[in-house]
């Protein structure tokens, strides 16, 4: 972790580190109670952020290193940390509306579903991927599946503050809907013949990873509109699906800066 | 992790699962002394690695399931299991000679060098993701640095029985070796103005990934070739490395395949 991440309070929660702050400060001000910094800090960094915090309205408190330090334990937050209230989860109608929302603005949607992940620190993984690549939200069956607990959240390292987890009863329902709202289904599974890079992802899109042991649910597969394969060349079976969903969502971005 | 692994005995290592078991009898035969098949497994895949072991005259038992299970612990063995030996650690001049011989056989070598990773989670799973990518070697500097523990080989999944790590004492010099040996030398850095997709990997090519705090040493981005970037959009300051390697990984052999 490089200076970013989150830890909780009661009913709120903190976040730290340069990066993690000033997105948060960017993108979602309404969000922002508090914003606390090192007395000793001052670089463009933590100006820019005190900038950003006063155009806002927003307090900016200045404490003594120390204190920090007690609030988040042993972490790098490079002096900068700041009160937010939680993400709140969104439902499947949440999602559609911002896929529509995407559309509109002419933006094409990226999403990740993980089709039954269960282990936390491969779903914490996911989400601090998703959120790099620019992932509109990661969705998660109800049943049989990690959801966002304190170590999907440290292992995220801040994501889960950005990214929404968006939990359905019925993942081959939601990516049907997905489809009907325009996107394309993507699955990646160990036996595809086509490749990553075969496939077309320069539209809206969802990537459908499988589970650690099992891949893809026939009737996840089914509904996928391609199933792309991954790079299998060595000893061990299947790459760890946090670097499967990476790879992905690099291909997307790669496809779509051309 | 999908059926393949490796677990220690004294002296050798024990592998298990269909996809390492055969991988292993087929690129390293002389390292394996002994496979072990559940008695009531009997489909293609477990008589195609029966034939290769009787090929290369290698003892084959047939065991009761519980025997893999009191052996392994509780791992998805997939009813294949196989005695090898420790995979011999590769000086910096094995390396070379290596890099020498896949040029005499007209291979491209990939490398990856991890600038001080010290989590042993993330090298080992730098360890699985470059070996699913086909890479020669992972390089890693003696001081400050993860080194292959217990904790690796289980977090590799099988990889750290196949995929040579050389441990040297001066990575940048170890990177001048590899250049002047005509490999390409291309670090990450979440600085780079040059996205991946633009640097040229159709090359023999070393791939540089630094620590999880710091990034690339100044001396050790010196020496690179090129840096390039990757996504960082989000509100995350810096990608997993494991997830950063399978990237750039993923991205080598995407030109490659062209």
């Amino acid at each position: 972790m490089k200076g970013s991440g989150s830890s909780r309070a009661e009913g709120s929660q903190t976040i730290y580190g340069l990066h993690a702050v000033r997105a948060m400060l960017q993108k979602h001000p309404e969000r922002v109670s508090t914003v606390r910094v090192a007395e000793r800090r001052d670089d463009p960094r933590v100006r820019e952020i005190d900038e950003l915090a006063r155009r806002r309205q927003i307090p900016l408190q200045r404490v003594d290193a120390k204190v920090l330090r007690q609030k988040l334990g042993d972490v790098a937050h490079q002096g900068v940390a700041a009160e937010i209230s939680p993400l709140p989860p969104w439902s499947e109608d949440d999602l559609l509306t911002a896929v529509q929302a995407a559309a509109q603005v002419a933006v094409q949607p990226l999403i990740l579903a993980l089709d039954g992940v269960q282990d936390p620190h491969n779903l914490g993984a996911c989400l601090r991927t998703a959120d790099a690549c620019g992932a509109l939200a990661v969705v998660v069956p109800r049943d049989r599946a990690a959801h966002v607990t304190p170590v999907v959240r440290k292992v995220a390292a801040g994501a889960a503050e950005t990214t929404p987890v968006v939990t359905v009863t019925n993942l081959v329902r939601a990516l049907k809907l997905l489809k009907e709202a325009g996107l394309w289904v993507i699955g990646a599974d160990a036996d595809a013949t086509k490749r990553a890079h075969e496939a077309d992802f320069r539209g809206g899109v969802v990537l459908v990873l499988g589970s650690e042991g099992g891949g893809l649910r026939q009737l996840t597969r089914q509904t996928c509109d391609w199933v792309v394969g991954l790079p299998q060349l060595g000893a061990v079976e299947s790459l760890n699906v946090s670097v499967a969903a990476g790879m992905l969502l690099y291909e997307v971005l790669r496809q779509r800066a051309r």
